[in-house]
């Protein structure tokens, strides 16, 4: 389903040739309308990959007709040579498409720093164009992977269920990540699609609303990409206007689905981490919190081990600047309040650390704010991922 | 020679029982003067070990008579009881010594959110006391390992060398520590004496200057310890005031080669990786690319992998708030430019990377201030040390 799920959609995924190994890597998703608005969140690296400066760019519109992502290359740090292979990738899509390239957004995901060998990729573009269908979602959201080891999608329908006679809006869409995940976003490319009719400006502030509390709040390794991308379009197929909230409930709901997905098949990862911070006195607080918890090297390390290590957790939050009172600081593992005021609480042991998903309550005890940041475990296997894979 | 290279210590390293598996764990050093003058530095976490909250305290006066430390438990997040425990230890410090406890400095090291078994501990004050020796600097250094594989001592002569009829005065020191390696400082526990006739003001502030440029930019693994302490004493038992400048400079080599030792002894780690941050707008712009790099698991993977991965170099500093332009961007790895103009440079198939030592220049291209930040690559044996062992 993935980006077709919504009406007025079409998108395809193909092997060009641009992965050595033969795997899809060229991904096209196509707006048929007949509206064509849009809105996109990108990474908030300074280093910033030529596809997300020319992204960028091109949204300023609010319009966007097509996207076009290729993995196997992540364009990023290749200089102006570099942004020409983007911008005459755009300008392929719109010529086979018969639009104008100003309507066209590029993404890239792979390793940093290599040009993309355009002699498969221009080709490539109009093999894909060839097979856009409004069943190709699936197809390409397999072509966005690198080491993904799943392809990641995720629909909501509102309303009635869709059928030929109507009735209802949908937001769907696909994501792919499977490292470098960090706020400002995780390394991630995803596309999300919907047939509500809606103008760019309430797609741009449903999107910020839903990337600022999933997105952004999934930090598995605490590396922030140079090519992160969230692209929201909107083709008005299905001539339903949803109400703002009941839109961006929807947009929330599949952000945080693929952020989910993201996290669970984050590389190496042997536990998905929940660390909730309650009782904080701001939401920024919170969430200063929660990324240092859960970018504590030695607390991953720990997690792995079925460790329910809460001075770990301490220590991180004494290297924020929140408000709290080291005394009053309260931690509970997977339901156990193993630090209470600040010292040793109930008994660690009782703490069942068994099953994949752990969940960590940080309770500063310094206000009502909370917020949620999601994490993975540090495993053997993450190292081994990232010394023998270049990316 | 350690702690007792200088004139005017004594020290003692016993195993007074504190760690179940019968190796030392108790270390004690003693200014026997004639001055008594003193300066620390502390860990800047807010959460803080009893010891630590202590001796912020007593340091106050700006003179110490005794160091008592232990390994095996660093009595942090141990609440009232836990200040109570530090408490008694200095008072049995200052009953065997005849001294006031205000005139001792207590710290310790090993697992959180445990109370110290005192009814071992003040046993094992009493036993080290009895042993006191000018010779027992090593002893000591070897009481205060935790996970260390081995113990670091340094000892800087300036001047003519130490003999019988005096001239000259010397800095010695000893650490501890192997994870858990962050600014501000490192986990560490460091005593330097020396017999130079100094007051605590030029104690203090060589101290400061030296453990911001030395053990501040030790960043093994991002993790900030709550009990870190670096404590300076001088005896005067050289009868020489050095000029300052000498001075400051000897605190800075002890330091300087302390904190290597520490980088050479971190948990697990295969390389060691020297981040050089040049061209850069400020001194305080190049701290905090060296660190955004140092603290980069991918980039940490790619060196373990001998990868020259200069791509996540760049994603490292794009996500600093420093001065530079992505575009003019240079790093070398092991002295090949791998990526010039922010982009690609030199082949990176020149880059050797079988040593243990990595050399990392970030150029800013954006002024001419510099900063070294040491940190270590990311390995399945630290990942192994850190998920099976609690602290």
């Amino acid at each position: 389903m993935s980006v077709t799920a919504a009406k007025g959609f079409q998108a395809a995924g193909i092997a060009a040739g641009i992965k050595e190994n033969g795997n899809p890597d060229l991904a096209l998703v196509v707006n048929t309308g007949p509206r064509r608005a849009a809105a996109g969140v990108f990474t908030s690296n300074r280093v910033k990959a030529a596809p997300v400066l020319w992204s960028e760019q091109v949204l300023k519109s609010g319009q966007l007709s097509a996207v076009v992502l290729n993995s196997g290359g992540a364009n990023a740090c290749t200089g102006p040579k570099g942004f020409q292979d983007t911008h005459a990738t755009a300008e392929k899509v719109a010529e086979v498409l018969d639009i104008g390239a100003g309507e066209v957004a590029v993404a890239s995901t792979g390793l940093i720093g290599l040009l993309l060998p355009m002699d498969k990729l221009l080709p490539g573009v109009e093999a894909a164009a060839a097979q856009l269908s409004e069943h190709g979602g699936e197809k390409a959201a397999i072509a966005i992977k690198t080491t993904d080891s799943v392809h990641k999608t995720s629909v909501v329908t509102w309303g009635s269920p869709r059928t030929e006679s109507g009735g209802g809006w949908t937001v769907g869409g696909m994501a792919k990540g499977a490292g470098m995940l960090a706020p400002g976003l995780a390394t991630m490319l995803v596309v999300l699609t919907t047939d509500a009719d809606l103008e760019s400006e309430a797609l741009d502030r449903a999107l910020r609303a839903a990337t600022r509390t999933t997105f952004d709040r999934v930090d598995s390794d605490g590396c922030m990409s140079t090519n992160d991308t969230v692209l929201l379009l909107a083709s008005g197929a299905s001539e339903v206007t949803p109400e703002y909230a009941e839109f961006a409930e929807a947009v929330r709901t599949v952000c945080d689905d693929l952020g989910q997905q993201l996290i669970r098949d984050a590389e190496g990862a042997s536990k998905d981490i929940k660390v909730e911070v309650v009782g904080a006195a701001s939401e920024d607080d919170a969430v200063e919190v929660g990324r240092s918890i859960a970018r504590n090297n030695l607390l991953k390390c720990a997690i792995h081990g079925e460790d329910p290590n809460w001075g770990r957790v301490l220590s991180a939050i004494g290297t924020t600047k929140a408000a709290f009172e080291p005394d009053r600081l309260n931690v509970a593992i997977n339901g156990v309040w193993v630090c209470k005021n600040g010292g040793v609480g109930e008994d660690r042991d009782k703490v069942d650390m068994r099953y994949r998903e752990v969940h960590i309550v940080a309770d500063l005890a310094a206000g009502s704010e909370t917020a949620t940041i999601w994490t993975n475990d540090l495993t053997a296997d993450y190292v081994h991922e990232n010394s023998a894979y270049s990316s």
